[in-house]
């Protein structure tokens, strides 16, 4: 561990745990580096806290909270005896802390605006790549729990799975900085019921009820934070002042931007320039919310109309209309609001149109059953699925994922 | 409000919500009588804290908790614009505090077994009507509420209903002091929605997945807390030994215990002698959870082989093996069992083998669906009930009433 | 740990906590032992729930809660690299665990009422003696621990010193019951910054901020829950009807009473009956608060008409007035309220005087600088006592000790 | 209250609080304003989330907090029988929602930084005047309240005073969000404790013990998170990157930011300033944290070499090592360090010196008695203050200032 050994000790307050532990030295090494304190400046929530206040939370507290949960795991699961490596340990609590650094600004809100197709989990080995050949740690074991390919499946189901530790802390946390109380689980109660049976994470059947509110949670948390109107409103123009910017960086127009930012405006790179040129990871790595909001601000101002609306809109809080619903919208009704905005902003061409009146779909499935479920382990030792295991919750009405038709605008247009 | 008017301002604290005031001075003289203070000496769940250390709270809190919420009910209710006069305020303020106030030892455990035939819910009513007689202070308009016979039948389902102050409270206060969060409810929300249309008590729509998690908190609490099988073996056990303290002395022996409860023991009272004899209720409200727990405590070394053994268990806490399952147990099993018991304790009579060898079913609805089910108030003005308004989660499944059969009997017969 | 391994992972729901774990088989056989059990029947606060209705905890809890502390603390300081030998760990588990069992009814409210001149410390010895004789599993080290006559000081003060896991549970839970928030103590961060230095347990400077909260949260506690005026005349009449019970017992009357109860009434027992008589303590171990009450309840009809007024007014709630005073009560003060007693109570004899008009004193001091003194350790290896540590607080004021003179009488006599 | 009735019944979801109600449609549309929103944009507590990850609450947040407390305490004073008309109310309730509406980007951290000599309180003046001259709505109510010129002195105390509803609240939230515990207040008690006599805000006696709390709680927040080490360092290098941005544009060199905050680098405003430019104001209010971070980050490759490295040490967390002391620091051991750094940053010249070593003072007093004091109501109806009124806690060594000496240079120089 070398030089660092004195900041095992080393404390960070957290209101949702109280105190989280940095467990080694090689972790906090890993924590210390530009790439890992970015996410500082990454909201968790996107643009929730204009719904919810208090959900400013970001990225690093995330990961340290994931950390910290992997760590009540880890030793859950060896006093029920299942043997871990202190090696194993050490690596799959770097995978979870390392897991989400590839968000780029406003977290999921801007996935794939940036940079199209590709998704924050392959930013994120890009990242824990280069960790591993710049570091004087390896990162080797880490990066093959993360894939998934360690001789191990369990330590993977820890990071990435429907049990993992990335979504017990982030249902707490979600749930602990919106306010939303309906989002608080026993994941203290989960934990205490990992198990391991057939090389796979199981839940012994006392905590049935733990995972049935659990699943009932992640789907509450859905509906009144992550997919809440309002915040899909905020986080629809968000979408589309980038979009637009692009569009006007990509015929030459000039906008004001960080460095950083004006490198992703002005290209449209793809996985393989980031494979070719290993300065566009350095260069993301440089992007935060920061980048991103002191641009739209500048934008207010910016000639071209559209987007000075769609800034101006966005930093006013004045949001646009939202309609959620089942089926798909209407074309009439489509036709009717489009020929309003074409009426009101007389200098919006027809296909600029969908800048404006913002069509999209959202879905959420709170739980997926079969080969990946959450499996519940019997007294007698055979193992189900979550979804046949409660014999009284219809985990299957909840299984099915749930789809919303999505549509924005102006609110002149009403 | 006379010359208690003082006492208006006195606050108590209570770790579930902080403070509670006592809103009026009559509701203060009632709180002070001897009838109310015994509440705090009957524990709200029972034999529960055997299994939750913590949970040894009384009826008198979980009162003066729906009382609070009763509060805050009022206060949303006129904000809403819902005109409730300061007499009707009073009025189900005083219901509330005294919807509980027949529960006699251990609450629910013991129903049945001191006065058979006569539920709380009418104690409390010949409770309300004494109290009313004999205090400066009428409760004539809190009887009707409570009764269901006042003419504003919000008023009414605001004290009894599926979603009434008391069980807000209770689920509320069983959860904190069991330590199970997943019983926590978001009771704030839940009452910031509450509205009245169509001259019912109903949820404004944003409030519906509150509605569904506080379904769901019940649901879970029966299955974690109400009918926990090491609970429902204690109560079994406090049951029988009622049952055999009362047979030992009808049949003329001497059973240490205080004078209340000696009345109880020895006799068999109906609803109509509490009508007739007026000192019967102010004997039953002499008993308290010390009377029957020190009963119980002295007849450890009572000659009756039976009932030391019983008594000796429960206190002992050798609490009896308990089977709960969906369909009735097999005859073989049962036969087996018995079989067993004969051997296992020579002093036992066939007929005395019920009182080893216990039977029962547990059942509970998390949600009645149905003419007083809970509504939702939709946004166009329309009423639904829960069990339709929510798309997503099949309520219907929560709402089919879940049996199960019980069997307990001593562990040394396994 | 022989046969009772599989009950290693037994898990008790702690509202203050979240969850304890039962650290060992022979801890829970320690657990299910019946003189353990009793805890589960004894206020920790006697009668302050008639102030602070949530206060109903008891001395199991608090067992329990100092239990799971003691693990606590045990990994933050082998984490710091104090070895503690698995031996060592179990010992001062169990220590800590059976550091209360010798506390008789209603806690300290009774310490001194029931057996004259043995403290409940002594009890507890004469406890975990008999359990060392009668078990399997040795209690030798325990004692040790427990006694201070282990080698390992820091292991004696983790059980009894001005920073044992015994006050920060009861703080912590004492705090959480009464709903009493001016309590709460950072206990996690304290336990975070122990320490050992010089063999001594100490806390590193970073958590001297911790330390000052603690004492003044300590010394609140005292003056808003331990010494209220309203418990002070609660557990002043409790006392007093002991008194009399007592003396009426010594003159040949008749008292309703457990066995156990009448046992402690009739005689005078002393250390040294303890010693000579194995069956007093197996006596004592059958009493709890329920023999108390019950038995005062039943004294409320008592012919002794003193004994019959304190025992009325308690079980009503009709508590005496209190007053507390920096200086003595003045003597004409005091002779014209007992000239106004025996006006009042005609019954009364002159020697009896005291049983309505009771004198006291009592005291606290919220922290005992010197030898004992909770100790500092400054980055560069020095210890300094928090009084001196600590420049900015006047720890010199809050450590003097507070007396305060009471007098307590009927509110009649007013 | 016009048009925005139907917002008198929105409720923002405060992890801190439950639910907070906007109590009018006035209130709502001030919330609405651009100049209220950019608070969302401006952190409570500056730079300490580099310590406190979760302290990333914003002003925003603090005010609407403070509003419900304010809210609650109307509801006190009201029910004790102090009459306060609903103009008052709402005027009161202005007046604290727009107390902190001056705050520039990281509140207190850059105060006088960007504006010299004009506090965030004369700010919050010319905001309030500007709302009161632009919105249907008058304010002129608030701002008497708000400067203290309101005939009623207690409605000023409630916004301005040691014991109003800001301190409140920004104890509560910062102790909430940086989860340290020792911060936490009995706010609730407090509020219900508050009391108008001799036309003063006081607290009644039973509040004592809570005020001592408070003052202690505010004193150790001041030492472990507004004075943090790691917070002062990261402050004063943020304060110190400010005052070299601004040398260079004074110098005439090219600085990028944001149009508002280069208005602010190119230009030394003072009050008059504001008084004659309606702009200023307007352009002021463009400003955020946004502005500054994102600036920060463009000038990491600033030529100028000592912003690059301020910049980038910030940026990349390399914070200054700091001392804090007691007594001044001596001159020799500041002379060594001055040389050093002349040594390592070869191109630093004498008077920039300054930017490196950096010297300051920070002090604060928990509790300044005297005429502004927390006055105690005794139950005779004598008012005493708290340092006086506490017999027990030396509050006269709490309200002596601490000052403490601060030193802070690169980490590079030890």
């Amino acid at each position: 561990m070398g030089q660092s050994s004195d900041n095992k000790l080393k404390i960070f307050n957290d209101p949702v745990y109280g105190f989280i532990n940095i467990p080694d030295g090689s972790v906090f090494d890993i924590i210390e580096t530009p790439f890992f304190q970015r996410l500082r400046h990454i909201r968790q929530l996107g643009m929730s806290h204009l719904v919810y206040p208090g959900a400013l939370h970001t990225r690093f507290h995330h990961a340290m909270g994931a950390m910290y949960l992997m760590g009540q795991a880890i030793e859950i699961l060896r006093f029920k005896g299942y043997e871990i490596s202190e090696d194993d340990a050490l690596a799959v609590t770097q995978a979870i802390l390392l897991h989400d650094i590839g968000h780029g600004p406003f977290s999921h809100a801007l996935e794939h605006s940036l940079v199209k197709g590709v998704t924050h989990e392959e930013l994120s080995g890009l990242f824990m790549q280069r960790l591993h050949q710049t570091m004087p740690h390896s990162l080797e074991n880490a990066i093959r729990i993360f894939k998934g390919t360690h001789p191990c499946k369990p330590l993977h189901q820890l990071v990435s799975s429907q049990l993992d530790m990335d979504r017990l802390d982030y249902l707490n946390r979600d749930s602990f900085f919106t306010g939303v109380s309906e989002g608080v689980i026993s994941w203290d109660r989960i934990i205490k019921m990992l198990n391991i049976s057939d090389d796979t994470l199981v839940i012994d059947a006392k905590g049935i009820y733990s995972i049935e509110k659990f699943i009932i949670a992640r789907r509450l948390m859905y509906w009144q934070v992550y997919l809440h109107k309002t915040v899909v409103a905020a986080e629809s123009m968000l979408t589309n002042i980038l979009r637009r910017a692009r569009q006007l960086a990509m015929a030459g127009e000039t906008l004001p931007a960080s460095a950083a930012l004006s490198r992703f405006l002005y290209h449209d790179y793809r996985l393989h320039n980031f494979l070719n040129d290993a300065s566009l990871l350095e260069d993301f790595s440089l992007l935060d919310d920061y980048d991103i909001y002191a641009a739209i601000k500048s934008w207010v101002v910016h000639e071209d109309k559209l987007l000075a609306y769609l800034c101006r809109s966005l930093v006013h809080r004045k949001l646009f209309r939202v309609h959620m619903q089942n089926e798909a919208f209407d074309h009439n009704q489509l036709s009717h609001i489009k020929s309003r905005a074409k009426e009101v902003f007389g200098f919006i061409s027809d296909s600029e149109l969908d800048y404006l009146v913002i069509e999209g779909k959202s879905s959420n499935s709170a739980y997926d059953p079969g080969a990946s479920g959450i499996m519940i382990l019997s007294r007698d030792g055979r193992l189900n699925d979550i979804a046949t295991a409660s014999d009284q919750l219809n985990i299957n009405v909840l299984s099915s994922p749930v789809e919303k038709f999505v549509l924005c605008y102006p609110k002149e247009l009403t």
